[in-house]
């Protein structure tokens, strides 16, 4: 492929897909988007993809580099073979890549795990440009985790690793989706922080989030409550602090494994201020072994909204020179 | 090298230095070794050890492949340079690759971690023979890890990776001696399960491993307490039941991240019976994630004492083809 041409970034996810057309430097040139649940089967949802794909492509496919596409969950990346979506009928072991390869003909086309395109994005255009031994997580309904050795996405055996979610941190924790107890994911993601909050407010506590959200419990947002400690709100503060906490308790296990260079946080949880990116840096530095945080850049991820499109277009590029 | 030739292999151990002749098979053909305590400076320690090897090679050193070299703790790989030796005056940031390729001229010469080098030989002869991506665990006074993927020993970015015993599953739990808390190696290793016995034992619990260790609780050791267990006696079933119970958490985060082929166990702690494989087995398979654990093999290392020898004398193979 020439190196200059665009590049299509499709993300299914379980709310919306998004498509956009990506520049080769990783600059998205136009995006759009459709509510997953418009299509209730399989070959619906494929067929307006297609047609939308077409639509960037402006009806000339030669134009486009090839077309990436990040799925929630497990991939088997080879065959391009998602393995289930949830909410969509017909969607078990889908061998996605070689549907699109038929319908979209003479574009390269390349499927893979969000979490691992989220990953290759900040690598090849975000946060991480440089670094080689990367790792990226995404915090939002759940902990999403990719890994790059070398400048390459590790997948492992079965081409889905990097589940760094699911790491137990609290062997006496509460149940996980996954079926396990006290995952990271369980102590790191949208839900957690709101339960917690909302927890402590019935107990007595007090705080200014409450008021941001109009005096309603189902108002409280994450956003919400990182404006309360931008205002100084010692509640939300805390709040913050104790979910970098567990966030850098699990960090501090994979970087005493992995020994990256730079951890990347993404996700809209991401998006909260300093309480909780310093008190994911002090738990590191404080749990992690000295030899493997010298030198450590913990860093916010760069595509937060648009990680999902610029995560897939990073595919085509597959890997950093 | 010429693949048939012997290898020699040095284990630098707190307590022992062993060195061993290795055959290309990963035979030991000879072996020998002394205490390290035997010599308070780095100097007379290394000159000891450069006269065994030289013994070992019966006074000619073309007929060596090399002179693998394990050691505790981190090194960086590349120059062969190893942080620190506890016990031994002056070592810090050795440069032992160096010096012993200059003392030993004629023979190659590669100094690595030594639970690295128990990954590598477990992978060339042992009991991950066959396998590209293996996670290797030691359990002894603590829980030292190597980790291979596609066939080649990840070291990451600063040559040191792996720590496996240090990713933590009990986020309140006991300080561990790299100074965090709860991490896997503080419920894995030999200290933890023999205090761990004690103190039931001071409670009022009975057990027949009492009787076994002459009613002398300092005289209680794992292989008394694996004894005990195979004769039935439930309060020693427990315990090696709860060992494999914490061990498995810890590798199930572990197979959830990196998604290995195999995982093999070795050290003092892992000749116990099935209890113990029982019970890592069964907890690895409910926490780590089902399209993980398909497939995935749990084995017993096959080299247990001469662990570190046949290691090191790996490391002149380097990686498999």
């Amino acid at each position: 492929m020439a190196k200059s041409k665009s590049i299509i970034g499709v993300d299914i996810g379980a709310t919306f897909v998004k498509i956009g057309l990506v520049d080769a430097k990783g600059k998205i040139l136009h995006k759009d988007s459709f509510a997953t649940k418009k299509h209730k089967n399989r070959d619906k949802l494929l067929s307006e993809i297609v047609d939308r794909v077409d639509r960037l492509a402006l009806g000339n496919r030669s134009n486009i580099a090839g077309v990436g596409v990040g799925v929630p969950g497990p991939v088997l990346f080879k065959k391009g073979i998602v393995y289930n979506l949830t909410n969509i009928k017909g969607w078990k072991r889908v061998p996605l890549k070689s549907i699109l390869s038929k319908r979209l003909k003479g574009m390269p086309i390349v499927v893979d795990n969000d979490a691992n395109c989220a990953c290759l994005g900040e690598a090849l255009w975000g946060a991480a440009k440089g670094y080689r031994d990367i790792v990226c997580i995404t915090l939002g309904s759940g902990v999403g985790g990719g890994i790059m050795i070398d400048g390459r996405v590790y997948r492992g055996r079965n081409y889905s690793a990097a589940e760094i979610g699911h790491i137990c941190i609290d062997r006496n924790g509460p149940r996980c989706n996954c079926g396990s107890n006290g995952c990271f994911e369980t102590f790191g993601g949208n839900n957690y922080i709101v339960k917690e909050v909302v927890s402590r407010l019935n107990k007595g506590e007090r705080s200014s989030v409450l008021e941001l959200a109009g005096n309603k419990y189902t108002n409280i947002t994450p956003k919400l409550l990182d404006k309360a400690a931008r205002q100084g709100d010692k509640f939300s503060i805390k709040a913050w602090e104790k979910v970098g906490l567990n966030i850098g308790i699990g960090l501090a296990g994979i970087v005493n494994v992995l020994n990256p260079e730079i951890i990347v946080i993404g996700g809209g949880l991401s998006k909260a201020g300093e309480h909780l990116f310093g008190s994911i840096r002090e738990t590191v530095k404080a749990r992690a072994m000295d030899i493997f945080t010298k030198g450590l850049k913990i860093k916010r991820a760069k595509f937060i909204e648009d990680a999902g499109i610029v995560g897939a277009a990073a595919l085509i590029r597959g890997r950093l020179q």
